[in-house]
């Protein structure tokens, strides 16, 4: 498949002017063709009046086409899947396995949400029936949802199916009846046009308004700025890093008419090992530990980076074996090098703050590739300086050692919002995991008992959220089916007659 | 019962020292005794540590508990019945029955939500079990909700009880399992301190942790900005005005932790009668319109203050009726003097706009009172100056008269957010008005067909809310039990033992 270096503004590709720029692949740093045009203001404003054009049509076909229309997607990324995948791999140096598993999950997430939307129960009506003899009488009232209107859509760079442009956030948004305006992600501009154009067949093939979708190529900053400022934008969707998550938070609040930015940050993720626990399973603990911290290069926001457990003999020899396991399974290839700097960058700061100790640092090697770090410190040290909890994205991990059960507590109080948090307990240990998770649940939106947080879920229970600073909205969830839900409002009918009600409220 | 003029930190009177201001009684001008005292720094800082402190016992209460606390506060507020809505009535001039109404809806919310939080079934919680044999194998992975720490509540002018002290807000956090900070209004210091002394009992009686709730005096703007930017404050609720809820919602985003802040912010519940309905019912539609219109001097956030009608004859016959009407209903006594100047200011604006018209003016009455103003316009005034459509909070209408019924969707379109919409139809007109709701639908939480916005049911299918700028949160309600979802947030348990997990997922 030839690439356009185009976006996809309503469904059509279209062309673009001006600026260009390239992607690289980061395993050879080689600058990949074509060159990609940066969006422009006019291919942004008519992506989004496209899409408010077109919203009434959209919201209004009836579920079972929105859910064939998902369907759709699913399929035509199934048909693309050869392609799309050889040229992620050259945009991210990601493995195969892993792009086929991650393309398989996000043609599952597109299936659920069809599933989701087909039978019209994700609405969660209520109706107070009319109470025409009460005094006074009560009008008939029924609630129902309606969704928000256009959402821009800021992928991830780890994740270039599943949080990208047909991603879980784009899925959501179209389950819900809201035409989607993806911002393309300049590391791997060649993968979203191809998933673009994808969505832009699904569209035509199903005769859905064609303003449901547009992708906008760009590196610019401004790109995003502009999109969020847009009059007519009604959400925004976002998954990447703090700093840039905060600045389209920021923005959207203050916008005369302030707007919803469902940013998910990420977080340190941390585990819990009680001191049974440790005894009996330090040797397998220590291998699944690895094995975690590395997965994907650690490029994952639910990478567990921080493990806390009481000092002692037992600690010594499980920290010991993670180092082993981390050397054993090694290093790999970053996204891009503007990832692989600030693993350093983060690894470097970390590593200078007062009682952290290096233990295996990440290497200096050429272009993206890096090694696992590995760090330790004391509860004393993280307790007086919060700091070494803030989030060094990579395969890297740092081992908090406690002197009680109590300064473990007093860690776990200390923490900042998290995506997850994972204890692992012994079968005596159960009373120690209560009062831990009893903390650890006002700190994360996912809380697990003997497991490892990276691999999420996508169904009906998942939350993949949390307080602050791992999301911008600890209401709501971005995987699973209840992620449809930050586009959607609710509206109470009063005394509608049966001709005016909508099918869900017959 | 004899007021302390203290606040009531932590359920425990706690009189203040320092500066003071007293309340007046809006009829005579009288000011009321006694004098009640600002509340400190250190009296704010004590409220909200009790709340942080008491957060994990008080929801950690079986549900049964929780729902004894409400009904308690219930029965305490019809214990000083007498009592409050006699000192109510000094501080607001409103009516008996009108107070005496709106402390049985009071109550009836407090019993509404003990009842809903009774059974547990406001979790909304789902389940995924374990998929051992799949590959790879699904862990058991629970969804259910927590509620989300200590919550600021600001009351409103207009509603001395259900919009305050233990009004919908406050019982919406408490239900949820949150804490409360009351933020006492400045104009019903009195009705805040016996309101919040009954709440203090129930505490008491039902052994609640007394940190669960707090009420703070005060009529400085910075009280209720350092409640805001407190630290441990996690969620904000607020019934008043566009600018005031704006500022609280800036402050809050503005947070190195931004909390979100639920603001109602009233709107001018524009109401559409269609031709047909129009010629059949305009005398009578006349006559509710008027009374819609200055029930409670107009002080209600669902006040219809706007009407979109086709010109013509009937037009003209129903503008004089209603004109007529409000003459006969005649005026009343403002809430307190600041309501009153800044319902004669809005009028002033208004009727200063390019093509609108005075056909009723507020009149110049002495001390608080005021008539009810009725102005008409045209829809292509409107169309060129949005800003007819600001809100002039009290006993106010414009009508506009439009040349067509592509004109009248034309202005439904150029509104901006609403808490209501009405449509008036003959049966007839069914195709007219789904058009209309379609495009109403984008601008309003709550659609009415044939009746008027004034008197909101306290039940599940309320939405009392809407697109901004009617408030800072489109995607909530605060009437109706689902007011309580604001302060829970979803937490997903993945392989959970059964013995760590809590009642509701069992």
């Amino acid at each position: 498949m030839t690439l356009t270096g185009g976006s996809i503004v309503a469904a059509a590709l279209s062309q673009g002017t001006g600026k260009y720029f390239w992607a690289n692949d980061p395993a050879t740093d080689e600058q990949l063709q074509p060159a990609f045009f940066e969006a422009s203001e006019v291919q942004i404003n008519d992506a989004v009046e496209a899409a408010e054009n077109d919203f009434d049509r959209y919201r209004r076909l009836p579920f079972a086409q929105r859910a064939d229309f998902l369907t759709a997607i699913a399929e035509q990324l199934r048909i693309i899947e050869g392609d799309v995948i050889v040229r992620a791999q050259r945009e991210t140096a990601l493995s195969l396995p892993r792009l086929q598993g991650e393309l398989t999950r996000t043609v599952n997430q597109l299936l659920m949400f069809a599933a989701y939307v087909r039978d019209g129960s994700f609405l969660h009506c209520n109706i107070d029936p009319a109470l025409p003899e009460r005094q006074p009488p009560r009008p008939d009232l029924r609630m129902t949802q309606v969704p928000l209107g256009p959402v821009v859509v800021f992928g991830a760079s780890n994740f270039p199916f599943a949080f990208s442009v047909a991603g879980g956030d784009t899925a959501a948004a179209l389950a819900a009846g809201c035409p989607v305006i993806f911002k393309g992600h300049p590391a791997h501009p060649g993968t979203c046009e191809l998933a673009g154009r994808a969505i832009a067949r699904a569209v035509e093939l199903c005769g859905v308004p064609q303003g449901v979708f547009s992708m906008l190529q760009g590196e610019r900053h401004e790109l995003g700025a502009e999109l969020i400022k847009h009059r007519l934008v009604r959400a925004v969707a976002f998954t990447g890093s703090r700093i840039a998550g905060r600045a389209l938070f920021d923005l959207a609040a203050s916008r005369p008419e302030p707007i919803p930015v469902f940013a998910e940050m990420g977080s340190v993720n941390p585990v819990f090992l009680l001191p049974a626990a440790l005894a009996a399973w330090k040797t397998e603990l220590a291998c699944q530990y690895a094995e975690s911290v590395t997965l994907g290069v650690g490029q994952f926001c639910t990478n567990p980076g921080m493990l806390f457990a009481v000092a002692g003999p037992d600690l010594q020899a499980f920290t010991a074996a993670v180092q082993t396991r981390l050397e054993q399974l090694g290093g790999g290839v970053m996204l891009h090098a503007g990832i692989k700097r600030n693993y350093q960058t983060a690894f470097d700061i970390l590593s200078e703050r007062p009682g952290v100790e290096i233990l295996s640092g990440p290497g200096e090697q050429a272009g993206c590739r890096v090694s696992p770090a590995l760090l330790k410190t004391t509860a004393e040290s993280f307790l007086s300086d919060p700091g070494i909890a803030e989030e060094v994205f990579g395969p890297s991990a740092i081992v908090v050692a406690c002197r009680s059960m109590e300064q473990m507590s007093a860690c776990a109080g200390a923490l900042q919002g998290q995506l997850t948090a994972t204890v692992h307990a012994s079968d005596t240990e159960e009373d120690i995991a209560r009062q831990l998770f009893s903390i650890l649940e006002r700190k994360a939106g996912r809380l697990l008992l003997n497991g490892f947080p990276t691999g999420v879920e996508v169904c009906s229970a998942m939350i993949h959220g949390g307080p602050y600073p791992a999301t911008t909205d600890s209401r709501t969830t971005s995987v699973g089916t209840e992620a449809l839900q930050r586009f959607l409002r609710p509206i109470c009918l009063q005394n509608f007659s049966s001709g005016l009600l909508p099918g869900e409220l017959q």
